[in-house]
Parts: C-alpha cells; sequence; structure tokens
C-alpha cells in the first residue's frame, strides 16, 4: 500500500451533498427499487437491482460490513440485511463512511432520517441546505405578497444552514432565459399559482425569482446537474443552459452536483468562472466498477480547489457508505495512475486529496 | 487464459441486429468505400479505409482466418481476400463469428443476401426485423385508406417477424413533437405524400403514426441511435429526444442501436425504463483498437438484463465476423479488469455475459 | 524504449495551429491567468492556476527544462522562470517542443510575438493564418462595396498564407442557418455595422459570407470548435452544427481545431466528410496527466490520414513547448496500448505517427 493508498483510506470526508437514511423497514422490493436512481415506476419481474454496476457494488463492498464474504450473492445479502434494524444498518454504514460533516438537503425527506435523527445517530456533525423550491411552496401558502413572504422564510430557514439549493433541473431544466424577473411578473406569478390549487412549484418566472433570492442570500448554491431520475428531461440539465445565469452570479458559490453525462461540461464551467464548482455525486454510487474512468473526467479541466466530495446518499444506508468508499477507491485509482506515470508527484496527490475530501469543502461553507 | 476469458470466447451469440452481407464482387475501391460508414461518397485519392481503426482491426482479426498473419498489409490482404468467392468468404466469416441467431433487418438489402440466401449458409438460424418506414413505403401504393392499408401490411409482415425496426434518425431526427397523431392528419398527410409522388417516407406525421403502429404490434421496436452516415443530422439522434415517447411507450420493448457517441445517454434510458434496451452494435467495429473504451460506457447505467449483442453488419462479410471478435475482446478486457480489481467476482462476469451475450435477446424477442 | 517510443520521441512535429509567445515579462498574477484559457476574469485570490492540470503538467515537463526537480513547487518554478528573459525561455521552450514548421493565427496577437519576431527565435519556419473575422474588420473600414474590399484584402494577405480561420464559435456559435446569404443582404449588413460604430464583427450575415469567401479561396479553412474561453457559449460550438455548412464545403479541408468535448463528434465528422480534419490542440494542454485519454478519443471514428498536431500555444512559451511534449506521451501511450494487446502492429503505430506528427499537414497545407 502506497503512501497516496493509505492517505486516501484514512481522511475523513465532508459530504456536502446527502439526505437522510431510512430507518423504517422496507420489503425487499422497496429496497431494490431503492437501488434505481431513473426509473420512477418499480422495477420489472424480470429485472432485479442486485444486476447492475450499483448492485454488484453493494455486495463487493457492504457485504464485508454485514460479515458476508465479498460478493455475497444477492439473498444471502439481503437476509443479512434483514437480520438487522434499519438504525443499526444507519449506524454502521454511516460511521464506516468516516464522514467528518453531512451537509443535508432536507427538500425531500418522505420515509427518511431527518436533521434531528441524523444527528442522534452519532456519526458526524449535520448541517442543513434548504431548497429554495421548497421555501417557494410555503411562500404561497404564507399570504400576503409572495415577494416578501419567500424572502422572510428564505432568511428565518438559512439562518441556520449552509446553503441553498435549486431543483430546477426537475422543473423545467436549465434551457431557456434565466434572467431575474420584475417584480410585477412575479407578483402576477404568484397569483396565478396560488389560483391554480396546484402544490409543486412549476412556474418558470418564480423559479427564476427563487435562484436570484438565493444569490442575494450569498450562501452557496447548490444545482441537480444531469442524472437523477426521469421526471427531468436529461437533455434540458446540461449545465451550459447556466452559461448566462453564472454571468450574473457574481462570487456566489455555485455548487454542479452529479453532473453525468456532463461531468466534462461542468469542468469546464468551473475552470470558466471563479465561483463554479463540481461533484460526482450520485453517479459514482450508480456506476459502481465504472466509477474511476468517471472520477478521471471529473478532474480534468476544474481547477483543483473547485472539487469536492458527496455520495447524495438517500434511503438505503448503503448509500451514504459505498459513496464514500467508491470515491475513496476511484480517487486512488486515478491519482495513483498520475503519480505512477510520473506525471504528479505523491506529495501533489496527497494535497489534492485533501482539497476534494475536505478542504475546499470547509472553505466554501465555511464550516471551519 | 482465465476461466472468465474462455468462457466469453466460447458463448454463442445472438446477434439481435444485422443485415445481410454480401454476395457478388466488388472492386477494391468499392470494397473500402464498405469500410467507411459515415460517408455518402467515394473515398478520396489520398485516403484509405485501411488506415482507420476499422481498416486495422480488419488487418488484425480477419487476416488470420485468410491464412495471412495477423496485421497483414492492405495489399496482401486484399489480394488474399480476392482469391476466394464471396459465398466462401461468407461462409468462412459468418460461421467463425459463433452466432447462433441473426435477427436481419431487411428494409435495406441492396446488393446483399436476403433471408434464403442468409439461411442457406448454414451459420446459424435466421429471423426477420422489419423496417416500419418499409412498410408505410409499401402502404402509401396500396389504394384505400393509408391507415388501413398500413395496418393490414404491419401485420402481414410482422406475422414472422421478431421485431419492427425505425429508422426515424434518418428521417428528421427525435428532436421535436413524437406523440401519436389523430386519425385525420395522417389521411391528409398520405394524401400529400401520394400526390408529391416521391417515394421515400419523409412526413413527420405519418414517421409518428407508424412508430404507434408499432407500439401497437407488441414486438420489440429497434430505433437506429447516433452513428450512421451523414444522411443523418447526429444532433438530432441523441435519444434524450425519444423522453416523452418512452413515456407512452408502455412495456413493448424499445431497442437503442449502436448509441455512439450517446452510449452514456442510452444506458441512462435503459435505467430508467423498464423496456429500453441497449447495444453498442456498428461502433464497436468502427472503434477497433478503441472497443473496449466504449464497450466499459455501455456498461455503465444500464442494468445488465438491458445490454445485448449486435454486429450490424452488412455488405463486407469481414463486418459480420469482426462485430462478433471484438465485442468478445471488448467485453473480456473490460469485465476482467473489472475481475482483477476485486470489484465483480469471476462468477458474476460470467453470468452476465451469457445475459449479453444471449440470455437478454432470448428473453426479448422470445426466441426460445 | 520501444521502438515506437523512440520513434515518437524523435519525430520533429508540425505545430499547424499556434499563436505568438510573450516575449515581454509579466508578473505572476498574470502569468497564472495566462494559464487558465476558459475564464476570462482574474482568477480569485483562493485560487492558484498551479493547482490544475496544466499547472502539475508545468511542474512536470516544464521544471526540468529551467534545470528544476521535475514536479518543483510552483513558488521555486516562478522564481526560476524570473530569472530568465522571456526571449530566452522563449528560445529554450519553443526549440525544445522540435516543430519544423509553425501555423500562426495572426489574428489576435495582443502582448505576443509577430510573425517577424518569431522567425528571429529560429526555432522552426514561420507559416501564416489569415483570420476570415480580421478581414472582415477591415473591409467595414475600407469604404466602397463590402464585398469587394473583402475580396481584395482576403487575396492579399491570403497570397503568403497557408489557410484561413474562423473563430464564428466567437460570434454566436454554429447552430442556425449558414448558408451563403445573397449580395444585396450582404450590402445592408454592411451598411448596418459601419453605421453602428462598433469594431468587432458579430453579425451573423457577413460571418456566413466570410466562410464562403473562404471555401472560393480554397486554402484550408481552420474552425475554433468546443474549449476556448467562456466569452462562447460551448453548446452551441457543437461541430454537429456545421453539417450543413460541411455538405456545401466540396472539397475545402475544414481543420476542426481542440474539439473538447466534442472530440467524438469532430472524429466522426472526419470520416463522414473527406475534406474534414481535426486536432486536440488546447485541450491536450489543459489536461495534462489526463491527456492521454483524450487523445484515444481522437483516434476512434476520424481516418488516421485526416488527425493533426497543433499545440494552439498563446503568451506564456511552456504551452509551445508542453503541447508537443504531452502529444509525444499520450500518443505513446494509447499507441503502445494498441501495439502491447496486438491491435496494432508497431509498425503501423510508427507509421500513423508519422502521418499525425506532420505528413496530415504537409499534404494538407502543401508545405512540401
Amino acid at each position: 500500500m502506497t503512501r497516496l493508498a493509505e492517505h486516501i483510506d484514512g481522511v475523513s470526508l465532508i459530504d456536502h451533498h446527502v439526505h437522510g437514511c431510512r430507518l423504517a423497514p422496507v420489503d425487499r422490493r422497496r429496497f431494490e427499487d431503492s437501488l434505481n436512481e431513473a426509473n420512477t415506476e418499480p422495477l420489472a419481474d424480470f429485472d432485479s437491482a442486485f444486476d447492475t454496476q450499483l448492485g454488484f457494488a453493494v455486495r463487493a463492498h457492504c457485504a464485508p460490513l454485514l460479515g458476508l464474504p465479498r460478493h455475497a450473492d444477492a439473498d444471502s445479502y439481503w437476509r443479512a440485511r434483514r437480520e438487522r434494524s434499519e438504525a443499526d444498518l444507519a449506524q454502521l454504514f454511516l460511521s464506516s463512511a468516516r464522514v467528518s460533516d453531512w451537509l443535508v438537503d432536507t427538500g425531500f425527506s418522505a420515509g427518511v432520517a431527518d436533521l434531528a435523527e441524523l444527528t442522534d445517530l452519532s456519526v458526524g456533525r449535520v448541517h442543513e441546505i434548504v431548497r429554495l423550491e421548497s421555501v417557494a411552496e410555503r411562500a404561497v401558502h404564507a399570504g400576503g405578497d409572495y415577494a416578501t413572504a419567500f424572502a422572510e422564510i428564505l432568511h428565518e430557514r438559512a439562518a441556520t444552514a449552509v446553503a441553498t439549493k435549486s431543483i430546477l433541473a426537475y422543473r423545467g431544466g436549465f434551457a431557456g432565459d434565466l434572467s431575474e424577473p420584475p417584480a410585477a411578473e412575479v407578483a402576477k406569478a404568484a397569483q396565478r399559482w396560488r389560483d391554480s390549487g396546484q402544490a409543486r412549484l412549476t412556474d418558470r418566472v418564480l423559479l427564476r425569482f427563487g435562484l436570484y433570492q438565493g444569490l442575494r442570500l450569498g450562501k452557496p448554491i447548490q444545482f441537480h446537474v444531469g442524472f437523477g431520475d426521469r421526471d427531468c428531461d436529461l437533455h434540458t440539465t446540461n449545465p451550459l443552459y447556466l452559461l448566462d445565469f453564472l454571468r450574473h452570479s457574481e462570487d456566489v458559490p455555485i455548487m454542479l452536483l452529479h453532473c453525468y453525462p456532463y461531468e466534462r461540461e461542468a469542468g469546464y464551467l468551473a475552470q470558466a468562472f471563479n465561483n463554479v464548482y463540481l461533484d460526482g455525486g450520485l453517479a459514482i454510487n450508480y456506476l459502481g466498477a465504472r466509477s474511476p474512468a468517471f472520477i478521471g473526467r471529473l478532474v480534468e479541466m476544474a481547477p483543483f480547489r473547485k472539487i469536492l466530495y458527496s455520495s447524495d446518499g438517500f434511503g438505503p444506508a448503503e448509500l451514504h457508505y459505498l459513496g464514500a468508499r467508491l470515491w475513496r477507491n476511484g480517487i486512488r485509482d486515478v491519482f495513483q495512475g498520475f503519480v505512477d506515470t510520473g506525471e504528479w508527484s505523491e506529495s501533489d496527490a496527497v494535497r489534492v486529496v485533501d482539497l476534494m475530501a475536505r478542504g475546499n469543502a470547509e472553505r466554501v461553507y465555511a464550516l471551519g
């Protein structure tokens, strides 16, 4: 084991974008469905989420934590998992991730641990990320002027939060006008939304309004980019469509999450704008044995002070652990390759690991 | 040689999308032109199709079957090839592919073997795939109501076929509305087409109509996706433009063929929809020594029960063999890599090979 | 060291797209800013261009030429660099690149050596490439008929030039109509431009006009494609948007430069059109340790007689050297891999190196 490999294995991570893990048991079908991100329907009868890169990675890396041999078969894995409570599994997997700080997106939290429950697991410090669209969905019910209500709720909720997040990717995508709408348009759009009785924010004017409120707040804004479920039109989440918005974002940190299959475009933006950052998020878990190839592409055009770690774990606690395990393995393979061919020195590699594992997140989110 | 490598070498394949091989001799210039897929004009005088990845792969893998050394030069290869009849070459290369079932797209068949001739070669079972656009081009001449004629011809032709295929990629691409057109619009469009006297179907309404007739038939529908000749606007064949169509395709298997350079997008769709499948088709031959890198990207987001093998061979019989050879080599390199790093077990790798080589095709096309 | 590796190290290159190197000293901040291509603003205080793939590559490959150990730290590198004059650095780095011919784009030359100064360095023959947009920006001030003035200036300037170049990528991108505009439209657009008093050509009609003048001239036309600074909307520089233009370009060589992240699309075009060529240009320097992966993708669909070398060096003389060093290393890694797995013969690999290093450029630019 090289000094670099040892260092990567030992470094404590900041998971700068994650959700709660599940604390209540589910049946096998629900469990397997949680190992498919893109599909919004139950898996077909002929299929199994264990027969995917993620499924193989769970069996390779999570099985040993349950006392099973590496590559234990799917049935054995499911039996061993079922013998433990979800709380035990959460404790086991989250502590094994060796994450010092979890930055938790609370915008979608059905069936998973909330901030207090995560804190109670004693697996690292817990911080909140506030979804701009959730703020909007409260503001529309607040009565009075929408813009004022939005600003008040945002400031109240953000007081204890480290960042905001936008899921514009799921509400029409990035293509099209992303300029700040005039106040009168905002008021009219809010009225239309109220009148419609819909719970979910899909109005483009109000989505744009939210982004600029987020910019004014000044805390980092995270954007879901690329790979996610099929409710988003993947081709409209190419981060290059954010170019005009980024040109107006000044120095508020903009965090591009996941980015698959647009990680090279995201890396370009991280070079082009002092305030743009990226991670591989969710994609790393889903790529399993293929994640080193993806991690290689993440470290192309983006300056090394602009790349972060996240798991985007949601639901099965395996994801919170596996994200860290695969990230460590992938970074090790990629960086060791650079060192072995003499392109990088080992001490530089160690230094860049520290930046990506936690240094950049500490700086951007002021986690001190 | 590992057990995995041996298994990959020995497994019999189902080539789920292929065309006839040529049975009449051509001169060297025509032969070289057949080794360039994208160009619709003869190669320039300064160029040679032997100086490409495909050309190098032909010399590396096909030359030994002609009794030549690996990497025999282009002139020697051409001389050795010319000494045999096309029928002998077809027999040699197709039998060497070790393919048990050929699923043959008969929609474009100028100058190549038809189903009976392929069957006569005794190189595996032969099945038909019916092009929806060919059905349309017969229906327009049938007289009477176009929609009725289309349905009748489709059912008649599909009675003995295993699947249908659409070349929408070559007739305007995927971008834009792909909803089912109302009957009145279909009738009007058919009349316009009849009046125009054109042979080729390019009317978007009728192209859309054909897709929904294909869905109603219930057999798998193959889509040409990505890499092909320059008659298609490659950027309009990004399979993500099929999203809305896929949302309405229910459980009819949709097979995304070739996919280069959109193989990661296609893999995403295979995860997102229970009925979406993909292969690397044509691209593998054209990538030659680079095909393992491409095959790696094919096995990223797509569940392993959703990935198939095809050669898309057309014309020179070398392509029917080389597709199989390069697929075997690429799968071996990629999977052996996963096994060697401990990400996959060898027995899992063997199992996934069987799924991709034939199991998935047997299930989807009910080849029993 | 294999025969192939020795050959790659020794072959003299033609750098078919490059700019002048800087001859006047700059401070460290300006120097670091010159190592970031995409950003148009000064780097943020927390950042350093040394902490990027390019920065690491400079320290790995350029430091030894300054008498420093490989991977010398950034401060040591800067000190060693500052001890020499820019002219000495230019001499050192450009001669170390072992380039026989520099094809120099003089369209943007603020603060860098002009053709005469480059010639005076005695580091290889110097040829000119004329920017079509620069011709336009002179023609608009010429008085009289714009089209006539354009043609006269182009012929005068191109008399001693080997090629023209278009930066349409930076002036609205490739998406949209690229047909030849009628003369009356050209005259009107020229009048509008004159009346506006603007120096910079952004009018689409006149940009299109310039391209067809370039075609008529018959010399190769270079296009900036993909990666560049953020003034271009990267997604509008996908070379597939050039398809219609290419269909009308007949046999005038069209050179697609840089191409990141669209190198696979560019390779497809090089297969699809007898007159289309590509290189990895600028991207290779910026990818540093990741450049072999990129170079692998450059040699996929493109015929080997259609791929060239360029550095696109501008400013720090390191870039003129590093482009050559990284290209040699990347080609060596990629081709040696093909040879080691038996996909290519070593003598074929040597032959393809010669084509890409200089043979293709000699043929296309008639450098004899």
